[in-house]
């Protein structure tokens, strides 16, 4: 991860900040606050801690990820050489920004359901911002939510394009068991309630109903609960899910709801960095 | 470029899609389209090319980064490779959807403004996704606007923290003058119109109005044609901008408006591949 | 891959094969044989293949990877740039070698379990030369074995030494579950029969009876009879598995028998690389 | 040496250790200790070293490189944070067992040839683990070998390969000598005696008798002692020299046996780790 | 910059400095001084340090960059492990040779001008030793001198190729102000008078005078006053400067002279280090 | 050292060409020469083939590296689109000046030499600019030098420094012989006629006489006849040795004489690129 971060530090920086090393004298030390501009969840402290850690910086976290920040709090304390606290401010906050951001509508969407008495996790998809896979997912597990896949090799997931290159969704899975090592889930991604209890009979470990409405979705689930595969299995909903319909799904008998737009569409949460302090 | 597409996808497949190596055969060719599922402007089709050519794949342009786009408009057709097609799938899409979701937010803007009749620039800020402040950018630059500063060496930008360290305008844009090379400009941030008159009486190129309501930069313009700055130097609009309240900074006198919800808050445009065609 | 490939080219090489640079003439073209010099499964060839194209060379594989082949035949045949090939030599057969020798010793562990009419699976461990990990592990899958986790993020694989810190197979186990993604399997290591009913009974979808004799191992078998739980769960034996008593453990009604030695001690096949005609 | 550690680590871990991320609390400490489960020498302590300490765990070697040690032998004690503990265990394990292993076998012929008067040097050769060769060769020096050419820039070394590019020993030495820096000695591979008389002659610092049998090796002897070569050049057997065989080949009068056996099928030491304290 | 300066030391190191692991205990202690043979300017102390500190040397600088010393003089003082010492000597001097030489022949330049009562500054180009253009260009700042562009995106610089292909200075200049942030400045090479006029009406904010003699700068100036230019643009004289003829150049009213010759045939400062002390 | 000079390119182009970008169309295809300005003798030749073509461009070399060349003579055509071209120029200009002016020197001492009729070879040494010792050094040889150690790993070469450490030449050659494989040659640097008759007596295979007068070499030359060793080892002279003085030393009886200054205050040939054609 630290190395992650100094790449993305080196990329913002490019060649050396010009303006601090012509204005900041060499060796002055000082003090600054990162601070919340609204009310939100925190989330990226740690990476925060690893990259100014790295860069030689002390810091000072008043928060921890995960917790519930209002407006104006102070969230970290960093005391050292000012060039270098200037050098990496952008990169922080561009940080701190998109992880918060992502967290505090992931615990949203996670207090939404609980509230309405449901167990349904909140999952994530791949669909986020090029080379943040890692750091958005990271985000929506701060906020409650599951992070689904992280990586290709994570499970193995049959989706549409598969299916049309192999012609069949039992095709599909007989040639993963076959293949696919003992210590690996299998999830196939269906659009009609028939492939979905065809990948159920065939070993399915999850099934992904895939643009199904909530109607639809019930169906399929009295159809599983009648073939005695309902409860054996993991259903996922996928496709169309929004913070405003999402109870909609989550009340269907589903295990997980998965929403693109919590990682590839985030908002952030503003968070600023101030000097306090300066010392000779 | 080439080489910070190849990492994302690395990134982003891990060690390996297990799914497709499972069930897609070794050797099957594949044909597939990427389409625009909503309207907008494109942007990442460069970028796409060479993500895509260089995993040896064959790639035909149908549009062209800038163009103005149609809902289930085909982008792009891809020959090749199943396999190597759907590794990469997720990669393509998350780029092309972030920076075509960019360029039509700017284009919008820059739009609104020209309708006006105005000439003012609208510029992006370094608030970006972590580590995507190029492709970021460059979205911005595809949808019009200006990229403003990509790196920390690319101006001096004098802002409110190295103000507070070194005491004062006058002082900060003195050390800047004195160590910088002749071929860079000086920019300072000013938070009121007496730090405007002065950073220009010092000798800024450019003046970057922070947090000013369209009244008081047009005061500070006022007073800047009065003391024969205006016209001399550039003028930037920055903080508390956003689309609705756009035109009313643009009308000011200002050169160029900044805001940072283009990159930092943007809304993805809805783009996905489809297989169309398998040989054997 | 061909980056992990031409890294250890180049470790090989170091700064230049002088050797070669001496004695052969720029641009002499040569036709070169890779040759078994023993009987077994021949393992590595995708690998070679993309090695000698990365570094501009033709390549024609007269066998392929999993194929039985005997001694003095032909694996491979090479054209181009003679100082290349030679530059290349070593690097091209510790690698073939190593992965043949690999394949060969598993599938005879393979071979053996089949014909004594068994289904059981013969998986590797994590016990491979330091950083060869991927093609350590090919090598087994290529043999016909199981590659068990190819990385600590594969699934949950609770051993020893966590349940040590943690306290007991059910905190640990409870941990698990609660914190990862319905993604992943969950597998525990037990060391005896009473830990083995508890991981089934709060939710193990694997569990790995490490170092049970196969007395011990028959008995833990039916003892998940009565419980319900045989049949549901998989169960792997390990410790103290070698080629001589594998069968043994194979007929205890364990789905998978894993052993270190396939990997960790591996004996090389006998491959070599003659010039077999020059060209001016 | 650091960093390849490092990257070998990164490979083995893939995106993190989740079971140990799931079920070890943040923070706690522990002690474990590295011990050794047969008689060997032990080798690798310095790289295991470097490696923890790169990872902030504290070591104490309670042996050192080269060392002999017993069955139940505590090789290292390490203290520190039990989550990097547990994720570096296994690379650990594996760079220990293995250097130890080889280190082992060394230092047996070593001894054999020892025990016999003899002062005939045991060398090994490019037939290493791929990528391992700095780590297989230096296991090899602290068993007591000579690691011969490390890189394919150590010394000229004509091979049966090179010769027949060029068309004989002389012309492929007389390039060598033309080209190549005063600081490089230069070695012969030949398959003949009137081969090894026609290197000396024209000028090899050392000659290597290849699959030459004891007997043939005498007699190139005996002819380099009448043509006055004998002694001003370094002799070196290599090609079918094993354990069985080592004394016969090493009583000929070479200065140097060599064996690829040592390091390509090198088997392993048996090392685990155990955690043995924990602290809140 | 670390890692630019490691990268140096291992490329320099090899596979490491075998005649100091062979020659020197490990573990021994010792003092080294790096002291100048001549007369001359100082430059590279802080990459020493950073160098040395990153290889655990402790180091007191007893000069700084840009301070004047004599031959004899004592730079550094080093202390540490005696093994790291001399593996790093060579790189250390390499760099602090090389840079103190170009910041002395910079200074020499620099005085010159200053004495004869001029304010021209002294610039460099970016003919500078491949890949050493970070090193090169610092010690001409240290050395009092203009670093000019350190990169191809630092400004714009329209040079003789590229108007050749654009077709004139007229559309180069307006290609640029179209498409370029407004936070670049514009600079044009030009080879006659006219075209300097042309390049300060289209608005350039720096005119290259290109080969031009000190009489034809002088004309050029003379009618870029007569134009109102001359005060607003600044004015770069190129080609045929030497330390020779610098002051024919640097008196005719231009703003900057540049010379290649700075950094691309730089004498190096003749520094030596020596082992001082030893420690058991 | 493709990849070591793409990161030479990437250096210097830093983030793009922003005036190449800005003015030349996307596409167009050009013809550039690159001409020799002075006479001299050509190398870098075919890094520059490596390197352009690496970037898609097609190169035709109408000279071979080590060619003498007159001023105004084409090196090479290269073609290809012009922006790549542009990009590429400085960094290739760059590296065919250097080397080709440390060839050029080279290559006058080696004249110098032979005219007098003399063998004594011309080498290098460790001083090069820093990172350069790849391209330097083969600079050197492209002249007609000996390149001395590439890298620290070359040969034993022990130093006034090691023996301060060790305390006295016997110590360390006895600990360089027993340390060091068979394939290696020792080298001792001496300043006394002493030192150096201890080192052939101890089994130096090369001695360094360090810092001696003409005189002073020629007397240890008679003594090192009487004693025997003249002719059965190596004598290098170095240190103080100029362009001026070369055949003085070169006639003294040693083997080698070595300078720092034809590498680290290399003058550059001055050679230069020109668009010629322009194709749409």
């Amino acid at each position: 991860m630290e190395e992650k971060l100094l790449r993305i530090l080196a990329e913002d920086v490019g060649q050396g900040d010009i303006t601090t090393e012509l204005t900041v004298p060499e060796g002055r030390m000082a003090e600054a606050e990162v601070i919340a501009k609204e009310d939100g969840v925190v989330a990226g402290i740690e990476e925060a801690k690893v990259l100014l850690e790295s860069l030689g910086l002390n810091v000072e976290a008043l928060t921890a990820d995960g917790e519930v920040v209002k407006a104006k709090q102070t969230l970290l304390k960093i005391h050292g050489d000012a060039k270098t606290i200037l050098a990496a401010e952008r990169t922080l906050l561009n940080l701190l920004s998109r992880m918060s951001g992502i967290a505090t509508t992931t615990r949203n969407l996670v207090k939404k359901i609980q509230k309405a008495g449901l167990k349904t996790k909140v999952a994530c998809t791949r669909k986020t911002a090029p080379g943040l896979l890692y750091f958005d997912k990271k985000a929506v597990l701060i906020g409650g939510g599951d992070t689904h896949r992280l990586h290709l090799d994570d499970m193995v997931l049959i989706k549409d394009n598969h299916i049309a290159i192999v012609g069949s969704v039992e095709e599909a899975v007989k040639r993963a068991k076959e293949g696919c090592s003992f210590s690996k889930k299998i999830e196939v991604e269906v659009t009609t309630i028939e492939e979905a209890l065809t990948a159920a009979r065939v070993g399915a470990d999850i099934i992904m109903l895939d643009n199904f409405s909530p109607t639809q979705i019930k169906e399929a689930v009295k159809q599983l609960e009648r073939t005695g595969f309902y409860g054996k299995i993991l259903l996922e909903a996928s496709g169309g899910i929004t913070a405003e319909n999402i109870l909609e799904y989550a009340s269907t008998g589903v295990d997980i709801v998965s929403l693109g737009e919590i990682t590839d569409s985030a908002k952030t949460l503003d968070i600023s960095l101030e000097i306090v302090k300066l010392q000779k």
